[in-house]
């Protein structure tokens, strides 16, 4: 059937995208992970940034614990080895809080930038959190929760930690992005465990995904990457930003929230709302693909890359549609998941040298041809095959009982 | 002649630009000037960009005080009052140092965003010397002179005012912007004046122009934008960065230089090097037009629009073969300006609604539609349209007399 047509790809693709980063990214010098690799593997550049470093920890480790045929010692080396190189080197000395996280660091682990946003720290605490569930490190799962609980406090409580300088025109901003991180870390801290600390975590569950929702504006009819604290709609151009492969990403966390709580309507507000509108704005009916960004009332984005097809938007839809479809069952959402897969994997998947390029031109012809780089690292694409094989196995395993 | 076909072109290209702005862009309400604006006219978002503000404003100067068909009350006043928006919203209160100067602002002057490094300052400089020139203001001289005196002692001294936090990993790095920058304004600072101060500022010039020849690297094959601070190549991605339009600003820079002091192997080396190497590199043979970034030894850059088309670079690069032409008279370099000009002008400028188009896909075609944004306002457009005129009418008069 096609499914298992899918799920057969989903294998495939996988295997060799573990094998392309094993292959290549390992720093078996300084540890942790090139993540600058050119299209036929060699690395370009040598910088470690911690976004990529922390996702690779917490991939590798997820595969490892789940699924059978990655539980191989040489995985969870790997993954140990990212999180050592993590754990001595992401962390700042001196800049005023313990937990300020750098944003790149050199070969030896030495902080080249900082940025003054909450990300390299929400993947050092999946890294963390994800490495501690596969070797039982209690020390390593207090400082993921450490780490949250600082989380917490910069984006509810007070940002000044994070050493933004105070503007009178500055006035608070709700970035989707924010929310959406905090509630993939509720998930991930609070996976099959219970307590105290888990509905702490549930409580700021609920409130990201009541943030999250605010970014629905106009009605119902438009998703806004930023809103007002008052979940406003902002004025000028940050306020008409929209990025149809976030949407569709936080569609896949409101609809995996939904089904955990039983909460129905959030569900159908995830497919009807964060899959749908996305895909009827965002999608290039002339080439084909998702456009990067595009602005609410149809004046042009002022980023140079707007019209570009990048890889991770339809890696986000892919798990979207196809997780939509599996709880739905709405022939209409098989066929959306369809219609992405014939562009991803024939626009994006390297069938000469392996693993994704990245980045597309509006007209589909590749840009940029690097495999890795200071955005592009084990996650999207390895997170986007492990899912959806994971959910074509589920529907497939249902349909043969 | 086709000289002058040029200069007729220039000269009616420059009008329209000029009348573009005038009608489009003063902010009557509350001074200063929108620059997000899209192809008709419109305004798509009230920001106001420190960096295009003080353009704006120089520019205006510098028509008004130069070219007699401009030399018009409603250019001084629009200038006026953009000069009057700076000095009074620019530098932000209580950061520190009392000439740090906000990156954007909010349409009422309100800061919005700072950055760490020193162009939103030198721009407010050159707005504040111009202006200064036209009104007589010997107190907004005196305030350029100071912020001035600021500027070189972050680039020269201590840059720890700039409120960049201090990284191991961080290593002084030359960026070829900022000699280039302090060049600009130390032409700007000693034009047609004597004295201490200019002397002064004479030290400085030869600082910035041994700074810019640093930036000639592989044995005076290539022009790589960061140096080290000893002057060396840099590993990784940034030190392979090449930007052949800022090359070919860089030319014009150090060829003005040389021509006013008498610099005959400095005027070689900006038209053999920073002119030559950039077209050898840049030009694209395929569907013409320079690349806006390159790395030297072929790798693909990161930077999403490195095969994108910026009207900038060709600007500086009409700017740079018209003045190298005029004063070496080799026809290979009028046959360059030409070839600029004829993709130029066929591909940037827009004959319906006037002002030109500031972003093209690699094969040419119009991706960003809007005439003014964050990083684009009335500057490299009118600027080059002014150099070319006035080269025009200098190479046209000699020939005429």
């Amino acid at each position: 059937s096609a499914l298992q047509r899918y799920r057969e790809q989903m294998r495939t693709e996988l295997d060799k995208v573990v094998e392309f980063w094993q292959k290549y990214s390992h720093d078996t010098q300084y540890g942790g992970f090139f993540t600058c690799i050119g299209k036929d593997g060699k690395i370009y550049d040598e910088l470690k940034y911690v976004w990529l470093q922390g996702r690779q920890v917490w991939m590798y480790c997820r595969l490892y614990r789940t699924m059978e045929r990655f539980n191989k010692p040489e995985i969870l080396e790997a993954a140990k080895s990212g999180g050592a190189f993590l754990r001595r080197f992401a962390r700042i000395p001196n800049s005023g809080s313990p937990w300020k996280c750098a944003f790149c660091l050199t070969r030896d682990g030495k902080a080249l930038k900082v940025q003054r946003t909450i990300f390299s720290e929400c993947f050092y605490v999946m890294a963390m959190d994800e490495l501690a569930r596969v070797t039982g490190d209690k020390d390593m799962q207090a400082e993921a929760a450490q780490m949250m609980d600082q989380l917490v406090h910069w984006v509810r409580v007070d940002p000044s930690g994070l050493g933004k300088p105070q503007l009178s025109g500055d006035t608070p901003v709700c970035s989707m992005a924010v929310p959406m991180m905090l509630l993939c870390l509720v998930q991930q801290l609070t996976e099959a465990r219970s307590g105290e600390e888990v509905d702490k975590y549930r409580e700021v569950g609920g409130w990201c995904v009541k943030q999250i929702l605010q970014h629905l504006q106009r009605g119902g009819t438009a998703i806004l990457e930023s809103v007002s604290s008052e979940g406003k709609e902002l004025p000028g151009c940050a306020g008409r930003l929209q990025n149809p492969g976030h949407a569709l990403e936080a569609g896949w966390f409101l609809l995996q929230y939904g089904l955990e709580n039983g909460d129905q309507e959030l569900q159908r507000t995830a497919v009807d709302k964060f899959m749908e509108i996305p895909f009827l704005t965002g999608w290039d009916k002339e080439h084909g693909g998702l456009l990067y960004f595009l602005d609410v009332d149809g004046y042009c984005p002022t980023q140079l890359e707007w019209s570009m097809k990048l890889w991770w938007p339809h890696c986000e839809a892919l798990i979207a549609y196809l997780m939509a479809y599996s709880h739905t069952k709405e022939p209409a959402l098989l066929e959306r998941f369809s219609q992405v897969y014939d562009y991803t994997f024939s626009h994006f998947s390297d069938a000469e040298n392996g693993e994704w390029f990245g980045y597309l031109t509006q007209q589909g012809k590749v840009t940029l041809d690097f495999k890795g780089g200071p955005f592009k690292g084990f996650f999207h694409v390895p997170r986007c095959l492990y899912m959806c094989e994971k959910i074509l196995d589920s529907i497939l395993n249902k349909q043969e009982s």
